[in-house]
């Protein structure tokens, strides 16, 4: 078999950042640019600014009134007014005009008696400079301005242009260049083949590079070819002042990056203790920092904060502010292991006055775990977890504030929690729904600890042959709880289009690829009820073992992924273009404690539901009936 | 006397936003556009993303390994291992790589034992899907990917990117007019004669609305002449989606601008109770949201903060988040009217564990106290202050975590704090000096209040002759006590080139204009202690109460401010070219509680002192010895 890369060992994050910047810093040069103060925005400064004018740059009156002189206006008093006649004994002047000599003092308009058009009285005297800005009151020419390592804000452009700087130092962004590589690698654009992966991490590579102040110069996809990559890391390292390669940084047989990197240059170090994103490679070569990152996209981003992002902020000359930490209440144990510090993505919610981070899934290509994530819970290399329910800290990704405006819902998969989503916002400016799809069972534990504001759920109560309540009142013997009506909707075998395999219900799953859903899922519940309504046991159905997620995930591989039937809603099976077999309706709710319903955003949530917006939408999706979307009952 | 405009009563804040979002609301339409993902970031989503493809697109191998089919692994056990025949039994497979039927399982490489190039043994069987990561197991296509009111972050564009998404629909980026009025205005980089103000505030604007999502569109300055000014808001209202007038709000004689916006539109709002930012006009032009904007920096940039940032909002189509607000101590009384929702400037630093906030200037010119702020105490209008030493909440304009890697230094003024200030992030990156210049006797109280690290002094004993040890003693009886020594500097009179008044010393300045230092500021004292030698009173001395803050302050109102001496340094003269008659020599240094010496960033302070970068500095301003630099006495 063909040679893989093999790691001797790992090293600890912390270690392989010191040995790396260590080694960057002594070889890299800081090039610094000078650009006019108008386009400095967001530019970090390369050395101190000093002013060159003064601001103001004259006496200048601070009101609108008359400049006088003010040993002309002693001896006036309410009983003794003094009369001042213009020309003579005072100007008029506007806020910052100036004030030129023989005038020494400004008396405001509100304290005037007008007289005449040109003749007033006053009823007090003025000391000199009273009103008066003295000439660089507010900046002295020659006075620093700005630190250097000092990020440009709005204000600051504004004081550098009043002090008379048009042209300020700063340090120049640094140029990246982004090489993809991979024979399997498409742009995107390109139709896909099966076979095929879309490039994605280079336009997130690009925009990372963006947002931390550096170029992105993107370099197309280069094949598994160790010549090809050879060259292309020589021609960026000699036009770029950083390079990421992507990916081939694994131990894979086609993996080539390390090898070219050690031919060209120095690897300090290849695989880091940290997970996801063990295998990544920093290197140096011809004085230029060249970083291998791993393929899986949440390790390749894992790397780039903890390795890429620092090396960036070098050539910025300033370090972006760090993720605020936040204590939560984990809400599933995390077992992780010593061999690694481990980033966990949560999401965050706060129920009940208390911040939540609920565990999202953990595998390294769960790009989409990214976008959901409301924050990462980072387990140090020497803990071996957490248990539920004890304190974690968690760098928060979104603003605590929003997060504080979001409802959280765990429990059933629908697509209408996809719709309620974007139509809340829409709504209700500011307001937010975070979903978390584990199944209605886990959905309801996770209510009773305290770790949603709802519950979609679908249970039918065999005995009585309603929905939902029964198993609130057995869950929640002692707690005042209530449903929020949702919708009914279709569930269903998703087969194949035209159904080719003829299948007409569940009695016809034996000799079928299946797709399940999770345990305690309540399509799953449904499928028990039904299989073994007809006599069939788990074993017989191939495929019983595989848990697809969603409604969605499970259509699509019945779609294209080899399976011939799942259990699904007829909205997934009519997304996905596939044939349908009715089994039944059931009603789609959500649990929430009774108390929770004044909330302002669940209010809001209810309203959404009644909305015309939310029924046309789930009309057009096919399936559902809403006649009771949005009602109460009380349990 | 010409018109002044007259505001007959101001609203309150949230009234007058309330009032003009409401009607902002109404007549304003959202323009959206579809632009390239990969150009996305920090845009806002302007409708639901739908997955076009799924993620992974195949079932593809989760490991490097061999792709088997699970039936045929059956019976392996490490007591009978079974052999697997390439291209029979297995195919070699990259993580990633598409698993096609036969193959339904992956066994990992680790778990192989190699017999030759082509046959390796198992010693466990496996289950389908064994490894493999279903199609749609991350993105499933027709699944949302993103909701409206999304801000593009790069882990978002590495999503879309996946799931097939080149092209999203997002809000258009408000184009914002900026309208800067004056006849009095020249343009930054134009020299400015006698009277002229440079236009520093559209540079401040335009940088604003850039941080905030919008376009800025910048108009040349326009003369205070009405047709012109109403031309041009004509102009802007026809090609902008909001138009800043700047200034021209105020009730000055030439302020035109509501009288303007009257004609053409309807003004909403004249005059908010806020403070600084009194003066500020909401109207309505042609379905236009037009806003008037005071000339003083600090009240445009407040009110720009306060009411056009949520215009830009309503059009970008998502809020960027508000400041957090943390808990500090007010280091001094502020009072304020219940006229007015008031917003302090405030430097934050953490001495002792607590965030101690200090008060800036309040004046509504002093541009440099946003640059200097680390935050905002914002004083409700229905409160008339609070009392130093009460907890207040603070904005807090810059990180935490920064604020807390900052040495607070409050106290007497030298150029060497400006030196200190840019040496130290760039000697240990990411430690910072923060200064407020009150004078050594307010430093030396501040400090005993625990709101500073340190505190720069120059206090001589009259009888001893040794300077700021006897303070030190003298007020902080109790506690132990250090100085770090700073420097030695050169006092004197600075007077205008060629000392054309002939001044010789103090007892020449009766007859001259002064200019005075304020009360607590040691070189006042020296001026004081000198008068009292010569016996000279201060009502002798014109311009005795005329306080400026610095020496580089004095210096300027000697240069150009119509003064003929001020007490300063000899760098400050030097800096502005000014004559110099020299008093004395005398000590500054640094005052500071002995336990504090052993702070990781008060160690990185006096490495400062000591350090060659700072004394060649220091010597090219000269006037300054620093042999003593960086020393400590306890006492």
């Amino acid at each position: 078999m063909e040679k893989r890369n093999l790691y001797l060992h790992t090293t600890p994050v912390e270690e392989a950042k010191e040995r790396y910047y260590r080694a960057v810093k002594e070889c890299i040069s800081i090039r610094t640019e000078e650009i006019p103060v108008d386009r400095s925005l967001g530019r970090v400064t390369a050395e101190a600014v000093y002013a060159r004018l003064c601001s103001p740059l004259f006496n200048a009156s601070a009101m609108d009134g008359i400049a006088v002189e003010a040993k002309k206006t002693r001896g006036a008093s309410e009983e003794h007014p003094l009369v001042l006649r213009r020309g003579e004994d005072f100007q008029v002047v506007d806020t910052g005009d100036p004030i030129r000599e023989p005038y020494d003092a400004v008396i405001m308009a509100e304290d005037l008696l007008e007289i005449d058009e040109d003749t007033v009285q006053i009823m007090a005297a003025v000391a000199p400079w009273n009103h008066i800005r003295p000439i660089g009151e507010d900046i002295v020419a020659g006075e620093m301005l700005l630190p250097g390592h000092h990020r440009i804000r709005p204000v600051d452009i504004g004081v550098l242009l009043g002090g008379g700087i048009l042209q300020v130092r700063v340090h120049a962004s640094p140029s990246v260049g982004i090489i993809p590589t991979g024979t399997e690698m498409i742009p995107p654009g390109q139709e896909p083949e099966d076979g095929q992966i879309i490039d994605s991490n280079s336009g997130m590579f690009a925009a990372l590079v963006q947002q931390y102040g550096g170029e992105p110069d993107r370099f197309p996809i280069i094949h598994d070819d160790y010549e090809k990559i050879r060259e292309t890391v020589k021609e960026a390292v000699s036009r770029d002042d950083l390079v990421i390669v992507n990916a081939g940084s694994s131990a894979g047989t086609e993996d080539y990056t390390v090898h070219v990197l050690r031919e060209l240059g120095e690897v300090l170090i290849h695989g880091v203790a940290i997970k996801p994103g063990k295998p990544v490679i920093l290197a140096i070569v011809d004085h230029k920092p060249v970083i291998g990152l791993p393929g899986y996209p949440v390790s390749a981003y894992i790397d780039f904060e903890t390795f890429v992002k620092p090396v960036i902020e070098l050539f910025t000359g300033s370090s972006l502010k760090a993720r605020p930490l936040e204590q939560a209440v984990i809400s599933k144990r995390l077992v992780s292991s010593l061999k690694h510090k481990e980033y966990v993505r949560v999401k965050v919610g706060e129920v009940n006055g208390r911040l939540v981070a609920s565990p999202l899934a953990r595998g390294a290509a769960a790009a989409t775990s990214l976008v959901k994530a409301d924050g990462v819970c980072i387990i140090d290399q020497n803990l071996e977890g957490y248990e539920a329910g004890e304190q974690v800290q968690v760098e928060l990704w979104r603003p605590k504030d929003e997060i504080r405006h979001t409802i959280v819902s765990v429990g059933s998969h629908d697509l209408i929690m996809d719709f309620l989503a974007d139509l809340l916002p829409d709504l209700f400016p500011g307001v937010h729904l975070s979903s978390t799809h584990v199944g209605s069972m886990a959905g309801l534990m996770a209510l009773k600890r305290g770790e949603a504001h709802i519950a979609p759920t679908h249970l039918l109560d065999e005995e009585t042959g309603v929905y939902n309540i029964a198993y609130l009142k057995r869950i929640f013997p002692d707690r005042e709880m209530a449903l929020i009506k949702g919708v009914s909707r279709i569930q269903g075998l998703m087969v194949k289009k035209g159904n080719p395999k003829g299948i007409r219900g569940v009695e016809d799953l034996p000799g079928c690829r299946y797709a399940n859903r999770q345990r305690g899922a309540g399509t799953r519940v449904l499928l028990d009820h039904l299989l073994k309504q007809a006599g069939i046991r788990p074993e017989q159905i191939e495929g019983y073992e595989l848990e697809a997620a969603t409604h969605m995930a499970a259509a699509a591989l019945v779609k294209d992924g080899g399976v011939d039937a799942a259990m699904g809603i007829y909205a997934a099976a009519k997304a996905m273009d596939l044939s349908f077999i009715e089994v039944g309706e059931e009603e789609y709710d959500f649990a929430i404690e009774r108390k929770n319903l004044e909330l302002p955003f669940i209010q809001d949530f209810i309203q959404a539901l009644q909305s015309e917006q939310f029924k046309s939408r789930v009309k057009e999706a096919g399936g559902y009936g809403t006649e009771n979307a949005g009602k109460i009952i009380l349990i």
